[in-house]
């Protein structure tokens, strides 16, 4: 590993995150708040690291396959923490344990939160919360499209043949032409929201904050009861629309935008993610209606919707407390949980098209038991799966729930009870937010203890960057000159 | 599919169980009970049955290997079928479902029980539930060794280098050889229990009766509160080694009876089963030590052992109620509860072989990672593992997880709450017994509803048969003529 290549691009990232710094200055001096000297603090120290690296390593060699995991990685936290600095330093979050959970929490689009009045905070301070959302999305869109494929993690290959990208193993600037129609399409999207939000009768600026939210399949609200504290039903039903979209495969929406709208029907992983959210909610709404959980058809409708998508696309925003109702709406969203967005969306969890695709090579395997000698194939988009690919991604199942199992067990070690622990670590390795028990959608993470934070900051991490390029880093032979 | 050859052998089978109930005949004649007629009636239908099947096919072809999945799942269901018509005729179970599960139960070796009182049971009932438990050991170990391998089902083929068998596809008589030796081995270790127990100051027929439980990893006590009603260490003890006994692969014991005692070293299965029965106990001992939740060091190492061992082999006895222990027992033994005995013991779950070759599989591909182009091979017991063979394993882990979802949601559906649907389905799956919830190791499954037991005694078979041998005959093909 090149040491120096991976801390002259960690120096870039310091550099374009001290500039985003500086749009919470702007909201800040808005709104006659004094929160703009801390975020100009931040974003100077930032500014001071990161030109100080780059005048240093200007030289460095440019990076390899094996130095992208050690970027990704380190980059996220380091962006993170720098993120956290004026959350601390303002006050508005007096723990920096705290204040670095919320920071990696917004950049990793989890929208798990240790605030209890949110309602409380600055518009800086909320501002630049929602921001870390939108930022983190972007650079989600980014991994998945452009740099996932070129390591070979879990599958994200496939890729490779559907996104104009670079095929070549350097990461060379052909990165720059994905990345630019893709934020294109994301930056749409999010100002289509916004505008439909406060059409809708909310306010620019709470317009603005779920959007990037909305988008980033985050999950933070202004209101301490989430979207549902609105009591505004057109409001939801957009959130709906929005959510949807920032859960499918964003490359999708570009073809779409470029003319090609049945490049959306003709995707494999969109018709499943859509057999997903209409089953899941017939059921749901079919068991809600039966104890007549809520006055109306409508209100039944609406509100499964909005907690299937929240949980499905990881968003985690909410407008009903599902701990409330029936107990077969635990399971399935307990389920959908763990299987989160499309690939090359915003969203966590396993994604999509990697759950798919397990079940397509369960469905194979009983087949082969009939049929021992038969080739078989694995379909997916009318192309043949390699077996390389299918064992990868079912490698990545197993890491997934090695972790999911290991953090259930260390936060039992501290004395937190099963459910609580169950639900955390889904929630943080899922990048959902709200989980179950005492960090259940109507609490917050803020009563853990300290080492319970940084755990869950190193899941919603690991989660995020698809495990491979954060576990990988601690493999013996990742740190080897190579 | 031959449906003559399949219902030939059924009706031998039918035969071999009638014959097994002359056992509790003898029983209920020993104690003087009026049960002797009703097991007698049973086991003329069958004789019947059987009989006449058998004339009428006696030159029915012989097996073939499609047909050897229908014969094991609709064998299992049959025998079970007639095991339940002695419990319901003798009014000892008056619900014939509850007849069924029950002796379901005991012929998978789950040893879920119905009953509330079990104390108030018949010598002649207690004996023939316990006995369903050893004759379905019995038959796992023939299934595990001699017809899995041959239906190259779920990895089983490794054991075709290992265990002297049958390499032609055709059920040849060779299984017959294998056979025995295992036989002889569970026989053999089955007296030295009762022996042991005896000596300890158990009753003859407790002895032999949790002898029989003991070895099929089953489960069935004689007892309301289970072994630790007898309140004596010795049993307990002797308990906990047979345990471990009956979870590892007979194959092993035969080898070492024959004079190859290394042969258990050498086996990597074996060795992993070991790193979790000691390591699962020490993390579990140290937390129960730190609350102090038992008097002595030694109530502490022997409870805990045994809950361990009880849960990890799938056996299901108790002597403390773990739901009591403190949070970390609770996620140990709930994902020990998963992987269950040793391939060709008599324990249930996915097998520790096949949790240690996902585990092997997962680090490969993280090693891959890191080096791209590197052909990495999977090793056990010092032989390179075929990539169709892992994908085999690893289709059969994802189809275990797909039947553990759907049974949660549909319990869930039926109105049970989350923990125990999970809980009902882990454990009647894994062949283990007592559940979490409402199916407790302090209650039992009588107050379930009646379509609920019928799709419990479903999981028990499509755990202890190995999934595919009965999830196949779901798929059309299985049932087209060759």
């Amino acid at each position: 590993m090149n040491l120096r290549s991976v801390v002259k691009v960690l120096g870039f990232l310091l550099l374009v995150t001290s500039g985003c710094l500086l749009l919470p200055v702007l909201v800040a001096v808005l709104y006659g708040e004094p929160d703009w000297l801390y975020y100009l603090i931040a974003a100077g120290a930032g500014v001071a690291t990161g030109g100080l690296v780059l005048a240093l390593l200007r030289d460095a060699p440019d990076l390899h396959l094996r130095e992208g995991f050690a970027v990704v990685a380190v980059g996220w936290l380091l962006v993170g923490l720098l993120g956290a600095v004026p959350f601390w330093l303002s006050g508005e979050i007096p723990s920096f344990t705290d204040a670095v959970f919320e920071s990696i929490s917004g950049f990793t689009t989890t929208g798990a939160s240790i605030l209890s009045d949110i309602e409380g905070c600055s518009h800086t301070a909320l501002f630049w919360r929602a921001l870390t959302h939108w930022l983190g999305g972007m650079g989600i869109v980014l991994l998945a499209m452009a740099i996932l494929p070129l390591l070979g993690v879990g599958g994200m290959q496939l890729f490779r043949a559907e996104v104009p990208g670079p095929v070549a193993e350097r990461l060379t600037p052909r990165i720059r032409e994905t990345a630019k129609r893709l934020w294109g399409v994301y930056v749409l999207l999010t100002a289509l929201e916004v505008l439909a939000l406060k059409l809708a009768g909310m306010s620019w600026f709470d317009g603005v904050c779920h959007s990037f939210a909305t988008m980033a399949t985050g999950g933070f609200s202004n209101n301490n009861l989430s979207v549902g504290g609105y009591g505004n039903p057109a409001v939801e039903w957009i959130i709906i629309l929005f959510m949807a979209l920032a859960g499918t495969n964003f490359a999708l929406h570009y073809l779409a935008l470029a003319g090609h709208v049945r490049a959306y029907w003709k995707d494999d992983e969109f018709r499943f993610y859509w057999v997903l959210i209409l089953g899941s909610s017939a059921v749901i709404g079919l068991a809600l209606a039966r104890v007549g959980f809520f006055a109306s058809v409508h209100d039944t409708i609406r509100h499964t919707l909005f907690q299937v998508l929240s949980i499905l696309t990881t968003t985690g925003f909410g407008t009903s407390d599902y701990l409330l109702w029936p107990p077969v709406a635990h399971a399935i969203l307990l389920g959908l949980m763990a299987i989160g967005g499309c690939a090359g969306s915003t969203g966590g969890g396993i994604k999509v098209m990697r759950a798919l695709i397990l079940l397509k090579h369960a469905k194979l395997e009983m087949v082969k038991m009939l049929h021992p000698r038969a080739v078989l194939t694995l379909w997916f988009n009318n192309r043949a799966l390699s077996p390389a690919l299918v064992t990868n991604v079912l490698g990545f199942f197993l890491l997934y729930m090695l972790v999911y199992i290991s953090g259930t067990v260390i936060l039992t070690l501290g004395g937190r009870d099963l459910v609580t622990a169950v639900g955390a670590t889904a929630a943080t390795l899922g990048n959902i937010g709200p989980g179950l028990g005492e960090v259940g959608p109507t609490s917050n993470y803020g009563p853990l203890l300290g080492w319970e934070k940084w755990l869950l900051v190193m899941f919603m991490l690991i989660g995020r960057l698809e495990l491979f390029t954060v576990l990988v880093l601690f493999l013996p032979g990742a740190w080897r000159r190579s």
